[in-house]
């Protein structure tokens, strides 16, 4: 039942397109109800307005074949739309079969139901002189005054015994038999029915061992993988697997293969029920990948989906997963309620693949640079959100793998897509992603007391970090850092603030309590300050990330726009350790330097420095 | 133009029904051109797969007359889309000449095109075998590998040459004289149209002496009054103000009456082109307030109308506003970039008024409750952005002619509608605003010493700290308290890192750098950490703030479920300032006694406690 106010997800919104991708094969079906009501809180809706001709062709161009039910007699209407609904469930049957057993493979012109009834149908008529049933005066306390208005508490009294409160009551206040025998029972009962209670339906998916699809890493950094397309490969096994099962989804909009998770269009199809043509490739009646470039339908699909006890996974540009920010406000509320009612079970998590992320913006631009999804999900209640950012490939198949079996909660993992260094083989990427961040001993020289600690969290700073770690080594070997890359962001907050998050007594040794931080991070570094203000070591903690600096330009300008790059990691390490700053000036200078040679080269060739382009992580 | 992507601005978007909204006597026109070209990145657009019936019944279901223009023969194409154009607008000129010079009041059936041509148009027609040209492939690079491969190469040449460059450039590679002799000159430039570069055309508004409207306050907190209520009356006056210029509208979903702003309905309609029935009241034909339940379209109206310079107000259910987060990302990111074009004229700022807000959630509950849009905001550039959290009724008003007379920022307000105390008087408030950030001496006994800063930022936490400051006054009439309150929330932030940057040195003095501040902020406590961590007293800072707790109940009750209430911040007070602890212990048990016995009462009368509902600051 659609409310006629306007709302996001009301009846103005895309969402009516979604006939389009529902396969009556496989799926069930959805009745819309226009509930045509009249009025919002103080205004007509635009619906009730438009005629009934333009409202039928609406409909009808949303592809629906429309049924009114009209009327302000209530007796007349319960017939009226009892006997529609008998029609319009037998048509659904009808096409169903016609799909399931006649073979038909195109979209059936579902029904759906306009049903226009008063506003405030059956309350009072007319309060102090004005309408109130069939206004939008119905949509407030029709009779405010009741508790001091002698008027109002007569006209509430009359209104309330125009329900025959005798013939439905007993003496007791219980109702009479004869008005509940007739209930269904069990899981017949609306509230007890289990697809609304999705957790009961939960079967745990099938997930083939991510650790087969890693890429193999001898040395660090030494293999290049995109870690999206690896995923992929992944993804195409768990749809695969759970085929049978059909309790798996992706959606996105329009990003599946932009986002190089194309290896999944090898076993399905991106479900499709308008025309196909013969150029097109992966489309199809039914399939397990939905794509539709409306981020609002996205989410609208995959949070139902979740509902009814599903498992799914909508992957989308970073920038553009701000669109659902009200919506993913609203499901976080529902896990944090529905975790404290014994009867909800846990449903499977609502799983977001951010990519495309603000570092790589070769072809787009300012317009797609916002890494505050993260942000805008942190402020919900702790328990129902977790946030990953898996600094390569093998990584991101361990963080994949551990949000695909949990439940209950919004994870976000951010990762690119572009081709960059695999730092850890895929057993101690599953070792890191378990402790969620620690120190790399392989990258650090600070024999367990380091004069700077170099901390990442993101693909793109993770590198920049190490980049920067390599040439403090060359220009300054003697100087002591450690490495900490953090995979599971919140374990920077305080226990007490997060499950995830480290003691104190861990935090403190991890990264010292007296030494300069320098924290490369994927996004707003207020973040990383505000998980961290309450830590021992916050004073000394200096972040980088992006500060809403960018344009359309190559990946590494991104970060020397923001300060973000290895040049200026070096320059804050020599800033800010005791001593360096006079000793290691020129290397400060020839760092700063090497930016302006950067910008030089890039406006003439449009392609980074070939040092920064082929820069490796040494072998040991 | 509107490409057929379906992105939530895009062709299946809620936007469409703004024809609804459109005045043909005093605005302007839009035609719709609705670019169905096939194909999105990598699939097909739902509108090209529809069929010509369907789309043809959804696009007069929108309200529109559609016309077609379709083709892939170049010459013909044009002429057919010249011809099409000089019909539409004739019919256009006809409908506004109708509704100005023939009193039509109804609305129009205004003219749109759908203009259908290959995607990737006069592009290769195949690569590597696979046609590009009229499919999803043209979306990318069509010939990536020109760079390496001769085949793509030469391919690339043909493409090229196939545009005829020698009948178009010199030799030199200037265009000759016949392909820019035509060209429109100085306004007539469509780079050039003043109306797209509407700073060009502001003019400033005649704002009606706010001081005029404030309430009267002989002693603070006497006088009980809305200030949503009374912002409505200035409003009022403003709309009549400038009537004659047409330059200020109000636009809101469904809410300026519910956000009791409805004063401004004495002097104007909401602008309502459908049909309008007798029982509707402030429905007109043309209008300054426009509302429409789809804060994106608000939005998108309101983004519109202050590109062409002029000015407006967007008034919204604060936990909503989310709805346009990335919408505003759009804006703020153009605001940014635009601040650095020398020809670019600044344009009337973005103003949002929040109201409704989390701390009244008598009717609404937790699904109501979010005050994360100022976190979103400040993400952006320091330089575009601005957040005001006026304290009572005065310095809304203070607040409210600010933002209307500034320029090329997006200003939030927070104030809620609810009648509350007001504690300065309109002078008073003027100069609490210019400042930013103040102490309010008439409410501190700490003699310039303090043991303790109040602070609040907000409406509802500033009568909390006041009625917390009573109690310490009461029972510990020796602790020398402090009360500061926060107008300007950017005064947190350090000189260094934004514009309106209280000086170290100022916010020393003010909250001290060693004695507790206790502060009572509007939204989640996180922001003031982030604002204030590099401030000197920032250790001795303990802020309480929304928590994501909250459900449908009283006033009180919504700040007692999230630790601000008077009696938590005199336990905070105990617990923080040094030998109060064992003192005061009696006092602390009092309160916590004090919080129980709250939950007792609502539980059984529904309605807070008469001492929180009846109190109010002590005359002096």
């Amino acid at each position: 039942m659609i409310g006629d106010g306007e709302a996001e997800t009301g009846p103005l919104a895309t969402a009516w397109h979604s006939n389009k991708f529902l396969d009556p094969v496989g799926d069930g079906a959805v009745l819309p109800i226009l509930h045509l009501n009249g009025y919002k809180i103080a205004n007509p809706t635009v619906l009730a307005r438009i005629g009934d001709e333009e409202l039928d062709a609406l409909l009808r161009g949303y592809g629906y074949q429309p049924y009114l039910v009209e009327g302000d007699d209530s007796a007349a209407v319960h017939q009226q739309l009892a006997a529609t609904l008998d029609e319009v469930f037998d048509t659904i049957a009808g096409l169903q079969h016609g799909a399931r057993d006649g073979g038909d493979t195109g979209r059936p012109r579902w029904p759906m139901i306009v049903f226009r009834t008063p506003k405030g149908w059956t309350g009072p008529k007319e309060v102090d002189g004005r309408p109130v049933e069939g206004t939008w005066r119905a949509h407030q306390v029709p009779l405010p005054a009741a508790r001091n208005d002698a008027a109002h508490l007569a006209q509430l009294e009359a209104w309330m015994r125009s329900y025959h409160p005798e013939e439905l009551f007993t003496p007791e206040g219980a109702p009479l038999p004869e008005v509940v025998d007739w209930l269904p029972a069990g899981e017949l009962r609306m509230g007890a029915n289990p697809h609304a209670n999705g957790g009961r339906l939960t079967r745990d998916l099938e997930l083939p061992d991510f650790t087969e699809y890693g890429v193999k890493v001898s040395a660090a950094g030494e293999t290049v993988s995109e870690p999206t397309r690896v995923l992929g490969t992944w993804l195409r096994d768990v749809i695969k697997a759970n085929a049978a099962n059909r309790n798996f989804r992706l959606v996105g909009p329009d990003e599946t293969e932009s986002n190089r998770l194309g290896a999944v269009l090898e076993v399905t199809d991106k479900v499709w029920r308008g025309r196909i043509d013969e150029v097109d490739v992966h489309l199809g009646p039914s399939g397990r990948v939905m794509e539709i470039l409306s981020e609002h339908t996205c989410q609208g699909w995959l949070e139902g989906y979740l509902l009814t006890g599903r498992h799914g996974l909508f992957s989308c540009y970073e920038a553009f997963t701000h669109i659902v920010d009200s919506m993913v406000n609203q499901h976080a509320k529902w896990l944090k309620v529905s975790r404290g009612l014994r009867w909800r079970m846990p449903i499977p998590s609502l799983n977001y693949l951010l990519t495309s992320h603000v570092w790589q913006q070769d072809h787009n631009g300012f317009s797609h640079q916002d890494p505050g999804f993260i942000d805008h999900v942190v402020n919900k209640k702790a328990d129902v959100i977790r946030v990953y950012l898996p600094p390569d490939t093998n990584t991101l198949l361990s963080v994949a793998d551990h949000c695909l079996r949990s439940r209950h909660y919004i994870n976000v993992i951010v990762a690119g897509k572009q081709p960059q260094p695999t730092w850890l083989d895929v057993d101690a990427a599953a070792l890191h992603c378990a402790r969620g961040l620690g120190i790399w001993d392989w990258a650090s020289n600070d024999d367990g007391d380091p004069e700077v600690v170099l901390a990442a969290a993101g693909d793109v700073p993770t590198r920049e970090v190490l980049a920067a770690t390599d040439l403090l080594r060359q220009h300054l070997p003697d100087l002591r850092v450690r490495v900490v890359n953090i995979v599971d962001l919140m374990r920077l907050q305080p226990a007490s603030e997060h499950p995830h998050g480290l003691p104190d007594a861990e935090f403190d040794a991890i990264f010292t309590t007296d030494r300069p931080i320098i924290f490369a991070y994927h996004g707003y570094p207020t973040l990383i300050h505000r998980l961290t203000y309450r830590r021992h070591g916050h004073e000394h903690l200096h972040v980088r990330g992006y500060k809403e600096e960018g344009t359309t330009t190559t990946p590494f300008d991104m970060l020397v726009l923001n300060d973000m790059d290895r040049y200026h990691l070096v320059m804050d390490v020599i800033d800010r350790v005791p001593g360096l700053a006079r000793r290691a000036a020129t290397l400060r200078q020839h760092m700063a330097d090497k930016r302006v040679q950067h910008r030089e080269y890039i406006r003439c060739t449009g392609e980074d420095l070939p040092e920064v382009r082929d820069w490796r992580w040494p072998a040991s």
